[in-house]
């Protein structure tokens, strides 16, 4: 691979405090050189080593960001579900079956359609600037369709997340505790070798704090790492479990007590914030600032499912974090980048000091604040991934 | 120019209930057929008329809808107001100065710098779908700078709004009422002959029900029909205002009492809803559901300008209208095509019965509902304005 001077950016965010100013580690007037796939240099126009790389790309003043880290995705599933998005966004009853109807539709589809779906999806993000994405198995919910989605799923990222414990299956409704079973035992044997995480839905509808504690352990002994969707629709055990458990992250905490809070601030489990599933479900958002100012690690991560929160588009979440979430915009932006990367326990990305993965996106804007003072408008110019030119 | 058959439409918005099913026209499996610049056929695949085109366009299965029509923007200004959204969403104090400061940077801005500004925002709307744009003055404040921005303003669209009593300028503090003098006087006469539209501010810190109604009768006699920002900040005169004086539209309408929705229903004035405003100042956004309940007509538009609302991007404002507003997904396509069109009392754009302007878009995905199903995520794949393809 060759090298690359990345100069004129108007505003470079390196999210790096020693670099530059505040959380952002800001540097205006910057430049960035990368080499074999990694930023081999970074700061101001000014001090660029002499004859630092070969070829030379022209920000023309706009904006450099690192590239975004979603950390909280659900890609592996067949069909959609615009009539239930309708019904209820028209004030309609729809009773056909959630995410049961996507079950169904996963399980009968080829392998070719669902990882043409993941590719169609995992693209998409990346043309909005998400150069690492996380994915979840979970609508498979049999040991052979679990297994499936994880293969597919590993073959489109390295974050890998098998979710047997999405829901129960209808096949399971008399007999929820024999899923359980299922999941913690000849699912997940099947399912480990695929799979880096092991995440449980602990709400109502989906596993209590026993059952989830019970399939998080197993996992944990089973070498994968638990991350664990807490507090989506009631206050609940999750987010307790996943700071007791070393979870690498809660994910959706819009219910949280006082004694949640306390525990994300004090733990190393970082609070995953996913905006797009309350605008999708018109749901009341949590806010960022009472777990910003209690000392928690918050990333935000777009959820991307059929179901709740059918985006992919990382600038959204962060507009609506500003906007209804009460982050700044730069927090926003860090948790967007940096925070995903600490919600994947990666030092690699998330950041643009020298050494990290040249994952990098040019905004046409000249500020990172552009992502939400601008909301909607696709601001995305050009993605570098492992420094090659990838969206242009 | 040519003729083009798009084939194999998924699913067609007409916006013609004399096409298809429902206020939206719509027809499935469709095609269109566009000749010289407009629709000269619209209905079912099986019924395309023999030899009917001479080229043709796959569509793909996806769907296609007529242009968004943006009746409310701000276009001619210099600067940006980065810092101030920055602290206001970072619940920072900002003293500086609001509009005065484009107002500041507009009367300094060379014309070149300003058709610059206007071409930009034009093409971004234009990619996102958007082919027809209004476009106000409002931040020149003087005889020469009003004239100049409607000048500007008319090098790029035939819907050009003269707003000279947007605010009151610094210069005018002390003496408001000979400002309203100015606007209805030489600067009205200075501005006519570039406008097709007067609107005032009728609003808090701006122009009062007094003020703004010479300021309207004084337009009207000169031929410019009038709109009116009502309600936006406070409850206030601006809508009875509106329809009292046959006004084109009710901007904004944040604030609407149970008199204003009963005039707004009896009368043929456009309640045009702004939910970029809202997002970008965490205002409370207006019950669309009301309006639309009580029997108005109702348009979406971005209300793109520098500071209270920078977006160009009408799929978000049909998103926001749909999550946060009570609008349907399909009424929320509507208000964004053909109420946008009524606010401008266009009857060539905003739907596609034949004879109507060929001002098409093609989205990438299967229905419209998917502009607020998949929210923030681009889905623009193609745009024909007059007949051309523009977007590819
Ligand atoms: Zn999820
Ligand atoms: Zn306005």
């Amino acid at each position: 691979m060759g090298s690359v001077l990345i100069d004129n950016i108007g505003s470079l965010v390196t999210n790096d405090p020693a670099l530059g100013e505040g959380a952002l580690g800001l540097v205006a007037d910057a430049a960035l050189v990368l080499a074999d796939g990694r930023v081999a240099w970074a700061g101001p126009r000014s001090k660029v080593p002499e004859g630092a790389a070969r070829d030379r790309f022209d920000a023309g003043g706009r904006a450099v960001i690192p590239g975004f880290v979603d950390s909280h995705a659900h890609l592996v599933f067949a069909g959609d579900r615009t009539a239930e998005f309708e019904a209820r966004m028209s004030g309609r009853p729809y009773t056909a079956g959630g995410i049961r109807t996507t079950v169904a539709a996963t399980r009968e589809a080829t392998d070719d359609a669902l990882r043409a779906n993941v590719r169609r999806l995992v693209a998409e993000a990346l043309r909005s600037g998400t150069t690492t994405i996380e994915c979840k198995s979970g609508y498979g919910l049999t040991v052979g369709d679990e297994a499936r989605s994880l293969r597919l799923a590993a073959e489109h990222t390295d974050e890998v997340t098998y979710l047997g414990a999405h829901v129960v299956p209808p096949e399971y409704a008399g007999d929820p505790d024999a899923y359980v079973d299922l999941v913690r035992g000849p699912m997940l044997d099947a399912c480990a070798p695929y799979a880096k995480w092991i995440d449980v839905f602990c709400d109502r509808g989906a596993f209590d704090g026993d059952q989830t504690r019970a399939i998080l352990a197993e996992g944990k002994r089973r070498g994968l790492v638990p991350r664990v969707h807490a507090g989506q629709l009631q206050p609940g055990p999750g987010v307790a479990i996943a700071v007791e458990l070393g979870a690498a992250s809660a994910d959706h905490v819009t219910h949280l007590s006082d004694s949640d809070v306390e525990a994300l601030a004090s733990g190393d489990t970082v609070a995953t914030l996913l905006p797009g599933a309350e605008f999708s479900t018109r749901s009341t958002y949590p806010d960022a600032r009472r777990l910003i100012d209690a000392g928690a690690t918050v990333a935000l991560a777009a959820d991307c499912n059929p179901g709740s929160s059918y985006t992919t588009n990382i600038p959204f979440c962060v507009a609506l974090a500003v906007r209804d979430m009460n982050l700044t915009p730069a927090e926003a932006v860090w948790a967007a980048t940096l925070g995903g990367a600490r919600a994947l326990r990666r030092t690699d990305i998330g950041h643009l000091a020298p050494g990290a993965r040249a994952d990098i996106v040019l905004l046409n804007a000249p500020s990172h604040v552009h992502l939400s003072y601008r909301p909607g408008v696709p601001l995305i110019a050009r993605v570098w991934k492992n420094g090659e030119l990838v969206v242009t």
